[in-house]
């Protein structure tokens, strides 16, 4: 691209570091935001940055929040017996969304990925170690993707964790709700004949 | 969107203000930075905020710019007798990339367009009036989306500019080069069939 600006380049170029950020839609972002007042641009820039500076993340369950202790593992309404392991912030939002989950959670932070250079020990599971040791944890559910990485991480994790007096669980895996047969994956569609479950089951949902 | 931090859904709030950005591209992108170096978020919002405070536009061509005047309109090896009249910066970027042509341009940043509320006086239309009064410019072209809006502009830029002793062109419109005609739409195909050119004339290309 030839840039009439050097100012205008760099931050393009910043905008393009953004993962799925191309240089043409870098370009479209920044020019949008040269339109806007100095106002906006001042307050988008110091959202991102107030964020960066003042960011906590739960002591206990490590997900992103304001406060030391999140509102999820402060609230006594929720199943402190119940954990769920997800990988990150964003898995916590799509299952607060269902509205079907009561119990608490633990963020990994990441997955056992050793093509990216991440193993155990960059994870928050000595942390999860901790919380069963000490608190009263009945079940822990593992919402993890249903990658290498994810059955990976679920294979370690167990591991570590069959010793403890736990109920050990998994997302149910199948067919979509909506989902056709016809376009279902093979494996999907193979394992959910296998493990599949008696009618009556169904109906108390 | 369930969000645990209020600075968390500012930050994501404020990408997804930006065009083509829903919420959970501006998630994705916020929990990316979050992962940054401070230095790194730092970088990238100083990138924007030091662009908008030091922006300038050539007070020539109106093009984003460095210096009062661009490298374009200061250059000795640019035809100063043709002007392409564009409708923003990403036009200049576009046709300087083609190595085609060796003029000089006019921003006019937007184009008439009653349906947003922008009319010909919020358009840089009267600086280009006067440009052509006090340089010596022979041709203008007008390399302006073939749209509605384009075409308005067109029309409009005309009618002012038909009393001045010069040539006024528009971008050629055809079938696309690797473009099949099986797929091209029935205006364009059927233009390029009434405007079509002798054979001898596209071989000097």
């Amino acid at each position: 691209m030839n840039f009439s600006s050097k100012l205008l380049e760099n931050a393009v170029n910043e905008f393009g570091n953004l993962p799925g950020i191309g240089k043409k839609t870098a370009l479209r972002l920044v020019l949008h935001l040269l339109k806007e007042s100095k106002e906006d641009v001042d307050t988008f820039a110091s959202s991102i940055i107030t964020l960066k500076n003042n960011i906590k993340y739960c002591k206990t369950c490590h997900n992103i929040s304001d406060f030391d202790i999140c509102e999820i593992c402060n609230s006594f309404k929720r199943d402190h017996s119940l954990i769920c392991v997800v990988e990150d912030t964003r898995d916590v939002m799509a299952i607060e969304n269902t509205n079907q989950y009561n119990g608490l959670y633990h963020v990994l932070n990441g997955l056992i990925s050793p093509m990216d250079g991440v193993g155990p020990a960059d994870l928050m599971i000595d942390s999860l170690v901790e919380r069963i040791k000490n608190q009263e944890v009945k079940e822990i559910i593992f919402a993890l993707s249903a990658t290498m990485e994810g059955d990976t991480t679920i294979f370690y994790l167990h591991k570590k964790l069959k010793d403890f007096n736990l109920k050990i669980s998994t997302l149910a895996r199948g067919i979509a709700f909506g989902g056709e047969i016809e376009y279902a994956d093979e494996i999907t569609l193979g394992r959910s004949i296998t493990t599949r479950v008696p009618y009556e089951n169904t109906l108390n949902k």
